[in-house]
């Protein structure tokens, strides 16, 4: 029971960081919308800050996971870009607001959970670079940059969930095919 | 002599307004970084507003004016996607800090500067897009969601200021050729 309040705070927290950016939350804001008095939100929570490192962490270990996941599996490096792109893809949409704070809100990580978080970011972003790599000396990739098309991927990967909160009606195996379509085979017919 | 310093004044509003935020920036602080007395400052500009307008607007109207070029000029969609890529590397190598500030400060312009902006932006995408479609129905580009494509590439570029500001040593040149083939050729061998 416990837990599942605990759940319920970091979600309403994680859509209140996403539309007023975690500075201008307050711990009462939080309250508010959960529908609890502030006093007995700390018997769930000791801080802004753990709920901040809470929401990341978990985000960042989905990644890690499925970064594990992919480069263990018996598959060219093309098709692991594409289950990388997949991965993104599906993490974004279930946890779409979760997933916003990505982008700018954890700067205000503080501490032990800034540098483990930033830690993971860079070792993902080594990985998923290495798999590209591997691609381009096996010439299954074309002889691109690979920071190049690191860089585009991610970016493109890092926003996606804005562009998908503005869009109806596709599926994940829609969205998972276009964008595959787009970020691997190129535009050039 | 006095366009000058408002010129000064612009550029050093921006570098502010990138490394501080819009918020936190202050006039104290940028008459001090000019190095003038805060009193002086308000003879060449009015407000921090006025300032941020300045540089969004002349940002938008750059992107504006190379649309409308490469929309005349008399090549096939595709090279047309070619040159506004350069044209977002070229306007982002030049200005890179008031380019900055397309991402995320631009949210705080107020009144018509914000609607202007928001209108110009629209319009840019929209004429992006309409490219991208052309291409698509005389089969130069794949069958992609023009969409999902127009995304992508803008997402890469939005953020091309922050990755060309970690690296060195690539021309214009060689930025141009990169992105083109990653964005466009892409990576399938």
């Amino acid at each position: 029971m416990k837990k599942t309040k605990r759940e319920i705070i970091l979600k309403t927290a994680a859509s209140l960081f996403r539309s007023k950016g975690y500075s201008a939350t307050s711990m009462r804001d939080l309250a508010k919308a959960v529908g609890m008095e502030a006093a007995s939100l700390y018997n769930h929570i000791k801080s802004k800050q753990e709920i901040l490192a809470a929401l990341l962490l978990d985000a960042a270990n989905s990644f890690m996971d499925g970064m594990e996941r992919i480069e263990n599996e018996d598959i060219k490096p093309l098709e692991k870009i594409e289950r990388l792109i997949s991965l993104h893809i599906r993490i974004a949409v279930k946890n779409t607001d979760a997933i916003s704070l990505l982008t700018q809100e954890w700067r205000h990580l503080e501490g032990e959970a800034y540098t483990e978080f930033n830690s993971k970011r860079k070792d993902y972003e080594k990985r998923f670079k290495n798999i590209l790599i591997r691609g381009i000396e096996s010439e299954e990739i074309k002889n691109v940059n690979p920071d190049v098309a690191l860089f585009s991927i991610l970016s493109t990967m890092r926003w996606f969930y804005a562009w998908y909160s503005k869009k109806d009606g596709f599926s994940i195996g829609e969205l998972e095919q276009q964008f595959s379509d787009v970020l691997i085979v190129g535009l050039k017919n």
